[in-house]
């Protein structure tokens, strides 16, 4: 149940409602610190209960959501939400979609400094890079570990950018908390693992939450649902790709979900098509498109020599075609935002 | 096989390698009637033939395609290729994308008028309406027929349009031949009736070729070849959403295969966002994103009264909608293109 | 709507009803001429007179169809119906699922015969063969078309076996009326060739209608209420494999249909594991599993030579395997049947 | 590199082999307790050494495994292995498959018991249900967590039936192992979660490997050879049907993959039909199927009352289907096997 009191309802009387719901054994959340609250039942209340709140007078309207996600949906906030990590916002509400971008894996100081410098120049808000590498084969390069996130947050504080890389396991948390990670990322592979969820969430950490290959709209919104209710405040969404039959691209970018999740959910979305694509130069044609899809954040993988990549070398930009996407990315959010 | 000939090659010697080829038992395909001569041998010739042609100082490259289609990859152009309807130029060179607008189905002399005077008002450069329907259940409408075929037109020549409409038997072919239906469009379901393609490749008519719902691109690049390899000299192909796994919207709009098929064929793309998304408040956005993929035209259902129309109402975009949506396709497309 | 007479109910009454639905305008079909008559009506009559027959002394029940489908849902029979190729009965019935095998295509007198041989030797109950060939490609083998039809026929003849080949387009129904064909088969690609499907049903030809490859139960169910509804009598349903992502196998056999369906619908399935395989020694363990599924028929491609075939060799079974496979068939069927 | 020595070469010369391999650098694992040894080398050793080894007298034949998994490959085997559970084998040379029956989730001590009665009764050689339930929602049942462990374990033990069940987490390791649970299930949703096999795979527990709702075949093996890495040594994969298209039913088993399997890998295989179908009286016939295309076990669930089910209730046999299911299976076996 979502509860919306009127704009300007005094905090006491919103407490009251709070309290009142608690006391009958419904699990309660809020949003909406500024001029409206909105109170959501996790656990639908009585029929009478239910009644009784929509009659208060300081309430607008009481609604039970139409899908199972409640704290995930458009109608538990009043407004699309802003992330912040560190100076940067993600969210409807910015002129352009912001840029995360970087290597596919941190590999030395070296490549991830560099590459730091160039997502810097071409106007990138985010430095991703993973230290910590999900592979399908136990003998392929798994990443430098502890190592690399030291690295990359290093890097990104060399250029003032906020720092975003891919989490395994709950075990990894303390170095993510350490060494000032501002955003983990779960991958695809992991977007329902509710262990590793929880335990993010309770670690109080901004998320971005790639959707799993084959995860329909609502398995990905009840992930993001994990995470809110166990405690996330600052969560991303992501779409990279869906498997399907076609053989010809590595995946299909599902950009027909984005104006479905645009009135559904809150929640800012952020497109990477350079997993999809598994190619760089069909790269720049899925981001445009997603940025006129209505993406809030596009994720790019970079590298200073793609060819002497340690992983998804073909699928990188080089640093002039970023700067270039950059910039197409920038005048399409002008027109369509 | 495929022989580019230098620019400027006589056209005496173009022709004597094409002898020479039809004399060693090849189908012989010719393209660039301008300023390069190209020769698609679609079986391919012995390896000595091969060599000795590649020798020839008149000849700048052989090669072999890469891919099972021929005259529908780019190598077989030097450039991609225009379709023009009526006044209308479709392809890689026209500024923006070309609007293809109307109803899903042609349901009177009233409705088409009114859809062709809001279309191209809207900008739109071809009307498009269905006259036959294939629809899933034999019980449901299927079309107004030969009547639908000259209303549709009618309708076209009032505003200065031309039209396009769907196709399902070749029996159709004289009464869209007798009423100046501009292009035929092949629908899904039948991309791979190699029984119709032929006629309608016999038929000289230009045809727009729809990916049928599960088809891989190289089904879809083989059944344009169908086209080409029996006479079609005129085609466009278009993506209309492919099914996957996903049911939160009718269909996946498979966009990350825009850039694929840009380098692969030399072939017009036009993409369907109506039906994939299935709802007309999605339609925008797809669009917009088709565009900024690199789509050379956009195919958009409108009716001047969805809640009227007799199939696919829900999906159809209001002419004030329309309006708009031809605005970003056109500032958009002065990005991207 | 569907109306079940009490068994029994004398032919005049049962008359006077159809008429009376017919006078009000719906299209009315009739099954059962043994002891229970039934009637379907596919445009569902008013409220009222639902009632009104519902509350004849002769009438069993009355029901709406909970799904689109109404002649070809179970409940428009009263027993799963049985099919009569010549002297060859397939259907729920049969002791044993029905052998229907023989060459992808026919390529000569010899290999035909020679294949009809081995066929009935192994207790094929049907003999199968390509005469025309849909192929991906327009430049593959198309097949020896009407030469064909008259190989087949006469190979079938002298084992005394009907024979089945797939029809690809309504101008071949002369020739296959002429030689004799006894089932023509829809294939995958032309499901919902809505015109193919309307021209064989009105020729009284029975048919063998294969799903599509991305054809939802639904659709399939509806391919065939176009069959039903155009005058088909004799109909057969042929699962042969959907495409999934999985590349490992060339199509996925969808055996988890199988018991949806034959709650779902009267007709006889048959399952084709030799395409979804696309590899010979693949396709035992997928026949055996079919038959435990509760498949009524199996469609297996076989060669004198596999090697030597012009098409699909690789997953032709030789004469031995065949024979095998055909004991195990009937083994299994005597446990699950 | 896979590495066969011929059968009867001394312990000693093996060792040697061994040693070799890792004085050059690899990873070496062994297989062949008895009459022939056979070694791989997971990172394929120079080809000088190749060379070497290959001409060794008491070398039968050194390979490169045609795909990328190595330890799971049947190249690794002298035959297909046998997995113990308990007193319970499963593997290829058993005469029937076995039959892994019970809850859903574990409820109580008396649904538990009941189940492990009748699942006993039935010829059941393995007790499942959950104690951690993997959730789409975060407000669904979760399970009843180390208790479930402990009543699951105690169902077995009582009618002398070994138990399996999922793991969602490696922090719950410890509760298994103290527990005495014989085999830990890796869900679907944790097939890629490396570091959950990884930790499992230290543990020595043995494991049943249940395939991703979207994982090929190829992803599917790599994640079991995650775990052989990393010390696994009694393993079963199970299919539990994959996500298409269809939805008609809840997933679409992959019985077309299972002769694929077992000739690509020497690991027991596994269908689990309840998952796949979602509805009760569709598993029977899915089971039978699996029997046919060569599972080595069932998984069932089954339920004393599945109307009082906490978690999928509709999926469950009553316990007379589960016998006749079990009879069923056994008469299919002794035909296939």
């Amino acid at each position: 149940m979502i509860l919306r009191f009127l704009p300007g309802t005094p905090e006491e009387q919103v407490q009251q409602v709070r309290e009142r719901l608690i006391s009958e054994g419904c699990r309660v959340h809020r949003s909406g610190e500024g001029a409206r609250a909105i109170l959501a039942a996790v656990d639908p209340p009585a029929e009478a209960l239910l009644k009784e709140l929509a009659s208060r007078p300081d309430v607008e309207r009481v609604e039970r959501p139409r899908y199972p996600e409640v704290l995930a949906s458009a109608a538990f906030r009043d407004a699309p939400s802003v992330v912040r990590l560190g100076q940067v916002e993600i969210g409807r509400s910015t002129p352009s979609p912001v840029l995360i971008a970087g290597p596919c894996g941190v590999e030395s100081a070296e490549q991830v400094g560099e590459s730091a410098r160039f997502a810097a120049a071409a106007g990138a808000g985010v430095l991703r890079g993973g230290a910590y590498k999900p592979r399908s084969s136990p003998y392929a390069f798994q990443g430098l570990g502890v190592e690399g996130l030291r690295l990359l947050k290093r890097a990104g504080q060399s250029v003032g950018l906020p720092v975003v890389t891919e989490i395994l396991d709950a075990d990894q948390l303390p170095a993510f908390l350490e060494h000032g990670i501002d955003c983990a990322q779960v991958g695809a592979r992991n977007m329902q693992n509710t262990s590793l969820l929880k335990a993010i969430a309770r670690s109080g950490l901004p998320v971005l939450l790639k959707r799993g290959l084959a995860a329909t709209l609502e398995e990905w919104l009840l992930a993001a649902e994990y995470l809110l209710a166990h405690g996330t405040t600052e969560l991303i969404l992501c779409e990279r790709g869906i498997r399907t039959f076609e053989t010809a691209t590595r995946f299909t970018l599902d950009l027909t979900i984005l104006p479905v999740l645009a009135e559904r959910t809150h929640l800012p979305i952020a497109v990477d098509p350079s997993h999809a694509a598994g190619k760089a130069h069909l790269v720049p044609a899925l981001a445009r498109a997603a940025v006129a899809a209505g993406a809030d954040a596009l994720a790019i993988e970079m590298h200073p020599r793609p060819v002497e990549a340690r992983s998804d070398g073909p699928q990188a930009l080089l640093p002039g075609e970023l700067m270039q996407l950059a910039g197409e990315a920038r005048a399409l959010g002008a027109i369509v935002r």
